[in-house]
């Protein structure tokens, strides 16, 4: 590229833009379906279960300790595939630009765009770019969607936590929610922390190979952290889920900044960590299962699902605390943190 | 909604985000794939061949004569896996709102989508709700995604234009184009245009059934406009397209916008029509059965493929003009429109 800086031309769909893509995404994203640049990709399927996710990503600071949102949009979109049980076979990214954006920067995340494909082995097949004038937006933005194959049999739900589920979580919470947050409020200690942004799909494969009929569901906290998460499931299950405080794993950096800035782990964003509801007679083969991949080597159990006697189908969160108390855990609630993915 | 605008909280993920999601998406847009409110659909396909399209929109102003960004990134969408010859299953949804979005704009422009999909028959069965704060975003982004089936036996491609080959149009030419260039520049001829946005998946699949073995391709000149759909398809073909000027279709109303504004309706945007490459022989046939579809009831002959002896496998547009003369019609280069679409 000539250009220094994104220009609207590079919106218009005219010459500038087929530069621009032709010139920064396709040699780097190159792949089949991509390379033949019509307005949508073509891709067999193994299986005519499909799982279909969409994923905006707004994250500020866009570079970050960690990763970047590119990254984050790849593994993000990957991981909504996964929870579901699919096989990732495609993305599709969506980027809106703001006019004068440093093209080399834009350049950096189409590298760690392709990195984060090839080394996910899940390949972006199309993709669109639009510009808007310089105060239009904040950079990039950039929407990721992704499409998977459904293998035959598996039948996965946040409506499917049963009394005595364990209830087990791939590793450390709020790695990324307390990296952006402390990448924004310039925290000396984010040297010590950084994203854990990965993707979630080998991991799934890995414990559906283990125990596929004892999984009731996977979820990846996101914006929400564990404790939305949690309530959502316990909520659309009709149970009551109990958490050990104990047991919740917090890496001492982060715990750090979180009482730094005042926010409570269980709130915060992860976007490489899967929780597995499953049933219990199988929880320890997969917890082992899990420590045996790349994405789960810190798995623990965490907590466990029970009747919800005091309000059978209403659903709700127990945190018993390291000295005996019991805290209801809701879901986020009145205290936005803006822009984390 | 209690609220009357967005707040950063409606983006949070937490309870306020599955507010805005339950109160005001999924009552309009509802359907199975959706009302499980995973953060992936599951489709069932009818055929192992997917098609998967994306497309952001920024267009400005959000509303105007014929429709809004809503109704517009349903269409856009539908049509885009259209042109492949797919029948559209299924579109996502991202959403980024600038915080202090008028509710009551994302409710008519809810009103819209669902409007446009129950239409189209498309179903939007999985989305994501992003909120930046004031000023980082200008009201409303949306990216829609879509997957369809592409039926067996169809192979279509901007690549396989021959010498010889009928090129049809199945409407007038600019109409979205002109109508949104002239809403910002506050002309007041706007009353008598309005945006040609619409579904095309119908027309598509008459024609397909036609004559599928004949066509080519299909195309829907939106940004850059029919000239450069052209040059696209010649330069990938390498072959030379030549148009009858006096056979370009623009309406009237049109053609004086397009003067005043000094701008030339061969490069403005549609949005509901589809230029179709397809073999002489059955070039009638298919005129007259893409003038008993709704969407292409206007549809005429606009020119025809010939060898490109002069520079072989390089492509070229050429423009018969109505006076005898010959102009070179290159793609569109150096005059944005920005926010068409």
């Amino acid at each position: 590229m000539t250009n220094k800086r994104i220009l609207l031309d590079h919106g218009s769909g005219g010459a500038a833009s087929r530069e621009l893509i032709e010139s920064i995404f396709l040699p780097r994203l190159d792949n089949p379906a991509l390379a033949k640049f019509e307005d949508s990709a073509i891709l067999d399927l193994s299986s005519t279960r499909l799982a279909f996710t969409t994923d905006g990503y707004v994250v500020d600071p866009i570079f970050f300790p960690g990763g970047d949102i590119g990254k984050l949009a790849v593994h993000g979109t990957i991981n909504d595939l996964a929870m579901q049980g699919a096989v990732p076979l495609g993305l599709s990214l969506a980027l809106i630009l703001e006019e004068g954006f440093p093209m080399a920067d834009l350049v950096r995340l189409a590298d760690s765009i392709a990195q984060a494909s090839r080394e996910s082995g899940v390949p972006v097949v199309t993709g669109d770019t639009k510009v808007v004038p310089r105060g239009k937006a904040d950079r990039i933005f950039i929407t990721t969607s992704g499409v998977g194959a459904v293998p035959e049999g598996i039948v996965l739900g946040s409506n499917m936590a049963r009394p005595g589920d364990a209830v087990l979580l791939s590793g450390f919470m709020a790695d990324h929610g307390i990296t952006i947050m402390a990448a924004r409020s310039g925290l000396a200690i984010q040297s010590s922390i950084e994203s854990d942004t990965a993707p979630l799909h080998g991991l799934v494969a890995a414990l559906l190979q283990e125990a596929g009929s004892a999984i009731r569901c996977f979820r990846d906290p996101t914006r929400g952290g564990v404790a939305t998460v949690l309530a959502e499931i316990a909520e659309k299950s009709g149970v009551r889920i109990e958490l050990d405080e104990k047991a919740l794993p917090v890496r001492p950096g982060v715990a750090t900044a979180c009482e730094l800035l005042g926010l409570d782990p269980l709130y915060l964003a992860n976007e490489g960590k899967c929780i597995v509801i499953a049933d219990p007679g199988s929880a320890d083969s997969l917890l082992s299962r899990m420590r045996g991949t790349p994405a789960g080597r810190d798995g623990v159990r965490i907590g466990r699902v029970v009747r919800d006697d005091a309000h059978p189908g209403t659903g709700k969160v127990i945190l018993k605390t390291a000295i005996g108390g019991r805290r209801i855990i809701g879901p986020l609630s009145g205290e936005p943190l803006p822009r984390i993915c």
